[in-house]
């Protein structure tokens, strides 16, 4: 990964000179592991036009020695990453203007840059690094297609131990045993598993509901690798479905099947959105689909670029997107498929694969 | 809960009359289910003296209802959650000055409050709520120890299972998996699982690691019951110890009961961690404690007081903390063992139970 790095670095470079500022001090941990591989939670970094310092605490010593190599220069600070970037700004050269991040500062860190007084002037900055992050290179395409495949792996493990009379947390716990097995290295959020009419809280955690014959089990859940998150949604039926569940589900698989084929580089967000939308409201359910089709992934399981109808910017090669339409109806239930979709030069390529049919859990 | 919340709500209360601030717009997940029970991931609160409104969006509609009751007024909001707190502190007659959580704010989202122009006056606030929050209440103390209980049952469950030759990542997915069958709601942090000479990694996650014979094992993991956490540590040695390993363990051993049972309200957090550290430094291993005693849990994993040598806090009773002495040497391994300690008027209630012996794994 070093010479991705080092590309990285030179991309970061040029939007330092272009912002016109000398330095930019980075508080985003998802930011600092792109641009150095840290992967600890205790980070701030200082990037010049040439060069990168990283700061952190004892306990990453080894750690970070081994993650960053010589691609930053390493200060293990004793009393605090601020005395640490006191310190560190004070002994570059000609840094007058220096940028933060704007969106991963807190305002209580923010008082701590002003109380330097007049040493150095502040710039807020925006998604100068979430802009490089958006186009993914071959080897962060790759280990996200390895966080889909452990993430379907583990779905297929666990889809034949599933059984009416088990909890949402209890099929939890199996999901999450799995996905250990597989290699996740941790899971990217705590996995949904939302049954019956819980299944139409888009957002459910996993309950000490019991799963019982005749609900959907929708599962939303991801797997980590390298850092690299993968995101994916399948819903399930206990037993034989209604017609009425077979109707629901059919248009969300139909729309779901309609956006990951047709989203295409050069769509916007807006437009993206649309294709999903658009279908599931011909088919009467627009009201049941209130949330935006997808977002990005990568180090991050939510970043750029959003696939909503109120996303104006363009969709880039490289980006790596969730299309996850949905149908809710509370009280009653609801169905979501979600699959992570790389937006090649060439059409989009599918990273996670697991049947979208509907599975009958018996 | 309700009682407790309308107490909560009344201890706030007083604190924006001695803050001199009308209204205090709180944007601290936290802070926001200690207030008003909503687990939800996407919520602003406004605290009046006398009232809360909550802000979230459509996704929350069903569980913002069953969770808040009438504690607080709920408004959906379809646009942003700053839309939503534009039209709902102009709703609120006279209020002018307007606290918010300096610490939960990010300097982006100051720049909202900022382009509302002359229309309120904003006063940044640090731990207007999370002071409260130091203090537990019974149900809270009662919701910690059940987290305790379901952590250490996990661990006893997930204890037999383990064997040299696994994976560090596969010993954490059995014991996420005996987290959810014990009820765990999710895991406050992945659970670390260092062995060998990454137990002296004391924030080490789990790895592809294979366990060896002669390895200190070293686990550290929480489990969450009714939104609030427990944190344990326990290590292991997998196979007979050698004399030094039984040295080091020993003075561990002997650190954690020291400070655990001697721990007491009206100490300072400086006095709670020398506690610790004065034993450890007489046995001659002061280097290889690095980090300090422990900190507070609750609702958050890390929350005040902090037990350090820079922590001039006194302890209050009703504060549950962390009791967590280790030694670490690194190429060789570490130690480390961990309780959540409820400091009681009557003296320390140790809310975590599991042998705190050197056990071998064979």
């Amino acid at each position: 990964m070093t010479d991705r790095r080092r590309e990285r670095l030179a991309a970061l470079s040029s939007r330092l000179s272009a912002e016109k500022i000398d330095a930019l001090v980075l508080s985003s941990l998802a930011n600092i592991r792109y641009l150095t591989g840290f992967s600890g939670s205790s980070a701030l970094l200082i990037a010049t036009p040439s060069e990168l310092h990283l700061i952190t605490d004892f306990r990453y010593e080894t750690q970070v020695a081994d993650e960053v190599g010589d691609i930053a220069q390493v200060r293990i600070e004793p009393v605090s990453l601020w005395t640490g970037l006191w310190g560190l700004l004070q002994s570059i050269p000609s840094v007058e203007l220096v940028g933060f991040e704007s969106a991963h500062l807190l305002h209580r860190d923010f008082q701590r840059l002003l109380s330097q007084g007049s040493r150095w002037q502040w710039r807020p900055q925006l998604n100068l690094v979430e802009d490089l992050r958006e186009t993914k290179d071959e080897d962060e395409i790759t280990l996200i297609l390895e966080a889909g495949a452990i993430a379907t792996n583990a779905l297929a493990r666990t889809f034949p131990s599933i059984h009416a009379g088990m909890t949402e947390l209890e099929i939890a716990g199996v999901l999450e045993k799995a996905l250990r097995d597989e290699g996740s290295e941790e899971a990217p959020f705590p996995p949904i598993v939302a049954s019956g009419p819980r299944s139409a809280l888009p957002h459910a955690r996993a309950s000490s509901r019991v799963v019982e014959k005749g609900d959907f089990l929708l599962i939303d859940f991801g797997a980590q690798h390298g850092g690299y998150c993968s995101d994916v949604t399948r819903t399930f039926v206990m037993g034989v479905p209604t017609a009425e569940q077979c109707d629901v589900f059919g248009v969300v698989r139909d729309a779901n099947h309609i956006a990951a084929h047709s989203i295409r580089v050069g769509m916007t967000g807006a437009q993206a959105d649309a294709l999903a939308r658009s279908y599931i409201e011909h088919c009467g359910h627009g009201e049941g689909f209130g949330h935006s089709l997808g977002h990005g992934i990568g180090l991050e399981v939510h970043e750029a670029p959003r696939l909503a109808s109120t996303a104006k910017v363009v969709l880039r090669a490289g980006s790596v997107v969730t299309i996850e339409p949905g149908i809710y109806r509370p009280g009653w239930g609801g169905v979501r498929i979600e699959d992570d979709v790389h937006l090649s030069a060439n059409g989009p390529q599918i990273l996670t694969n697991f049947s979208r049919e509907l599975l009958e859990i018996v």
